[in-house]
C-alpha cells in the first residue's frame, strides 16, 4: 500500500513542504527510516535525525524551524506525535483488514455461511453449520470445527484451531497457533491406579473485543461454557482450563495458567507466569504480580498480591527484604544465644 | 445426533413419563438446558429447576414425586446421576468417533497404510511407511512424518505435528497443536563461544491410553527413545525434553517442564508450572505441588513435595508460615539485641 | 538410507573385519541396536554388550581384542567414540536435508522466489514477495506471510507460522509449531476501563545459526524489530515479547518468558521457566537459574543469579538454606525471649 505526501497531508489536515508526489509504503522511527518511509519529529531531542534521516516524508509541527537542509518532504501539522499515531492506527487497520476473498484450496462446508468482505486463506478449514460474520479474516491453516459462530470484524491468524461449538464475538483478534475449545483435563482415578477421562462436552464462549495471543490454549467446559467476557486481553502461551470465567477487560500476561472452574473478576491485571488454582474466585480489579501462585479466593476487590503462595503485595515485599538477610539474621540469633549463655553463667 | 425419549429410556433401562417421541441433541445442566436438551435431577436442592427447566427430557429417580407441573418428558431410572453419567460417556464416545472417511485434499503417501473406519481430515499429511490402526481419527492439518505407527482407536486433533519414527499406542487422545518428536535441546559449547547442535536421532514412544494436551511438546531422544508409558495424562503446554521417561498412570498438569534424561516413576501426580531438572529420577507415587522446582532425585516412593527448590511438603509449609512473619521476627531479634545490650551494660 | 560396512569403513578411514557387504540404516546404542543398526564400543564397561548386541556393524578401537565371538561385522578405527560422533553428525545432516522438491498441493505466490534444492511440503503456504534461499526445507503446514526472507540452509519444520516482513538468516532450524512475528501485547487503558490495542507494525529479524524450539513464540516489534542475533538457541515454549533483543550465542531453556523491550546480552545462559520483566538490560555472560524472576537490569557481565526476584546466586542459596530452618529459628527466638524475660525478672 502506497500513499503520496499529498494524500497524507490531506488525511492529516496538514500542509506539504517539498515534493508532494513522493510515495511511502511504511512507517518508521526517524532513525530507522528508509527511502520508502514516513516518519515524524516531535521531541526536540531527536531533531538532529531530521537532517540525516532517509525518510521520504517527515511529519513535523507547524512551529518547527529547521536549522539546516532536510531532504525529506515535510508535512506540517498541529501536533506531529498525534498525527503520526493516527496514521499508525489507520495503517494498522488497513493492513489488518486488507486481505479479502477465498484462496484455493480451502475447505468450506457448504452448510456454513460466510459474511461479506471475508478472507479465507488457502488450507483453511471450516466445518459444518458455522456462521462467519462480515469482514472476518481467516488466515491459512485455520481449523474451525462444526457449529462455530464468529462475529463481524474478527481476525483469526494462521494455524489457529477452534473446536466445534465455540462462539466468538465481534472485533476479536486471535494470534497464530492458539487453540480454543480443546478437551479439559479431567480424570477420575480408578481402583486399579488408572484414570478414566471425564467426558468434556461443553464449549467456549468468547465476547467482543477479546484479543488472544499466540499458542494460548482455552479448554472447553466439562458441561456449560468456559467464558471469556468482552474486552479481555490474553497474551501468548496462556493456559485457561475448563469452566474458567474471565471478567470484562481483564488483562493477562504471557505464560500464566488458570486452573479449572476458577472465576476471575473484571478489570483485573495478571502478570506473566502466574498460576491460579482451580475452583476459586478472584474479585474485580485485583492485581497479581509475576510468577505468583494464587491458592485462595480473593473476595475484596482491588487488592495487589504477589508471592507463591500469593498474599498482599507490600507485606510480601517486606518478607522478601528480610529473606535476603536471612544468613545475617541467623548469625544474630547465634550471637544472642552465646551472649545469653554467658549471661546465664554469671 | 438426535435421540428420542423412547430410545434413551431403552438405553438406560428406564420408564418414560410424557411424550416419548420428543427428541434431544445435547446434554446440559438442568439450569442451562434448552429445548433440545436432556438433563437430570438427582440432588434435591436443584428440584426447583425441574419446574422451570427448558429441557425436553429430564432423567429423574423412580422415587421422585413432583410438587408441581413439569413440562419436560421424564425418564425414570434407579439412579438419575449414574444414568446421566452413562449417557454422557456414551455421547462423548459417539461424538469423538463419529467422523469417518477421507476428506480431500489430503496427503497420503501410497506406501502408508490406514486401518478400517479411520477419519483423515482435509489438509492432513501422512508421510512414508506409516502404519495407522483401525478407527484412528486424524483431524485436519495433522502432520505425520515417515515411519510413524499409531494404534487403534487413537484420536489426533487438528494441527498436531508428529515427527518421523514416532510410535503411538492404542486409545490415545492428542489435543490440537501438540508437537511430538521435535529435536531435543542439546548443544556443545565451542571454543569460539558458539554452540554446535548435538544430533538428535532418537524417537518418541507413547504407550496406550495416553492423553496429551494442546500445544504440549515432547522432544525425541538424542539416541534411543523418549518414553511415555501407558495411562499417562499430560495437560496443555507441557514441555517433555529428550530422553525423558514417564511411568505408567502418572498425571501432569499444565505448563510443567521436565528436563532432559529425567525419569519419572509410576502413578505420580505433578501439579501445574512445576520444573524438574535433567538427569534425575523421581520415585513412584510422588506428589509435587504447583510451581515447585525439583532439583534432586527422589528415591523414596510416595513423598509429597513443594517449593523451589522442592522439599518435603509439610516442612515447606511450615517455613512458608514463618516467611510471612519475617518482618516481625526481625523486629523481635532487634528487641532482643537491645535488651541484651541493656543487660550487658548493667 | 542404507550404507554397507565397506562404505562406512571408507568414510571413517577404518578396516573391516567380517562381512563387508552387510548393510545398516540406523545408528543405535550397543544395548539397543537391531539387525539394521551400526553401533560402537568405546568404554570398556560396555564390552559385554559386544558379545550379545544385535547390531550388524560395530565400530571398535584398533586396539580392541575380543574375549569371545562377536556376530557383528567390526570396523576398526583409531578412536571409536569420535568416529561414531562423526557418523552421527553426517547421518543427521543427511536426514535433515534429504527432502527436496515441491509437494502438491501447496500455495506459492508467483512473485516469491525459491532457491535451489529447496523442499516445500504439501499444504505449505508462501505469501507475496518472499525470498527463500538455497537448500531451505519448508515442511508441510508452514505458513509464511508476505515479504519474508529466509537464508540458505535453513530448516522450518511442520506448522511453523511466520508473519509478514520477518527476516530469517542462514543455517537456522525452527521446530514445529513455533510462531514468529505475531502481534506484541500492547494495550492503552481507556477512561471507560477498556483497553485499546497499540498497533504493532514492526517485524522480527533472526540472524544465522539460530535454533528455535517447538511452540516457541517471538512477537514482532511495535515499531522497528525484535532481534535474535547469530547463534542464539531457544528451547521449546519460550515467550519473546515485542522489541526484545537477544545477543549472540545466548542459550535459553524451555518455558522462559522475556517481556517487552528487554535486551539480553551475548553468551548468556538462561535456564528454564525464568521470567524477565520488560524494559531492562542483561549484561553479557549472565547466568540465570531455573524459575528465577529477573526484575532489574544487570550491568555487570558474568554474574550468576537465582531467585524470584533474582539476585546473586551464592547469596540466594545461603538464604534458601536458612529458609528451610525458619521454624527452628522462630523457636530459638521464642526461647531467647523467654530467657530474656526470666533474666529481666531477676
Amino acid at each position: 500500500m502506497e500513499l503520496s505526501a499529498k494524500q497524507i497531508a490531506h488525511l492529516l489536515n496538514g500542509v506539504v513542504e517539498g515534493d508532494d508526489s513522493v510515495k511511502v509504503n511504511n512507517l518508521a522511527k526517524i532513525q530507522e527510516a528508509n527511502s520508502s518511509s514516513i516518519s515524524f519529529l516531535s521531541n526536540p531531542k531527536y531533531e538532529n535525525y531530521a537532517y540525516t534521516t532517509k525518510a521520504a516524508v517527515l511529519i513535523v509541527n507547524k512551529t518547527f524551524t529547521p536549522k539546516s537542509k532536510i531532504n525529506a518532504t515535510l508535512v506540517r501539522v498541529d501536533d506531529a506525535y498525534t498525527s503520526f499515531s493516527v496514521l499508525l492506527e489507520e495503517y494498522h487497520k488497513i493492513i489488518s483488514f486488507i486481505k479479502e476473498g477465498i484462496e484455493q484450496p480451502c475447505f468450506l462446508s457448504p452448510d456454513s455461511s460466510l459474511g461479506n468482505r471475508c478472507y479465507v486463506g488457502a488450507f483453511a478449514y471450516i466445518g459444518n453449520k458455522c456462521i462467519i460474520g462480515d469482514n472476518v479474516k481467516i488466515y491459512p491453516h485455520v481449523y474451525i470445527g462444526d457449529n462455530v459462530t464468529i462475529g463481524n470484524n474478527t481476525i483469526i491468524y494462521a494455524g489457529v484451531k477452534i473446536y466445534s461449538n465455540t462462539q466468538i464475538g465481534k472485533h476479536c483478534t486471535i494470534q497464530a497457533g492458539a487453540v480454543i475449545g480443546s478437551d479439559g483435563f479431567g480424570f477420575a482415578p480408578q481402583p486399579d491406579g488408572t484414570y478414566k477421562s471425564i467426558p468434556q462436552i461443553g464449549n467456549v464462549v468468547i465476547g467482543n473485543h477479546v484479543d488472544i495471543g499466540s499458542n494460548t490454549v482455552i479448554d472447553c467446559a466439562t458441561m456449560g461454557s468456559t467464558i471469556i467476557h468482552d474486552g479481555v486481553k490474553l497474551d501468548n502461551l496462556i493456559q485457561i482450563a475448563h469452566n474458567v470465567e474471565i471478567g470484562k477487560n481483564t488483562v493477562i500476561a504471557a505464560q500464566t495458567g488458570i486452573s479449572g472452574s476458577t472465576s476471575i473478576g473484571e478489570n483485573c491485571m495478571i502478570a506473566g507466569q502466574v498460576g491460579i488454582v482451580g475452583h476459586i474466585s478472584i474479585a474485580n480489579n485485583t492485581k497479581i504480580g509475576a510468577q505468583s501462585g494464587v491458592s485462595k479466593s480473593l473476595t475484596k476487590p482491588g487488592m495487589s498480591l504477589s508471592g507463591s503462595p500469593a498474599y498482599e503485595l507490600t507485606a510480601h515485599l517486606k518478607s522478601l527484604t528480610v529473606f535476603k538477610k536471612l544468613p545475617q539474621l541467623q548469625k544474630r540469633i547465634e550471637e544472642l544465644e552465646e551472649k545469653m549463655l554467658h549471661l546465664q553463667s554469671l
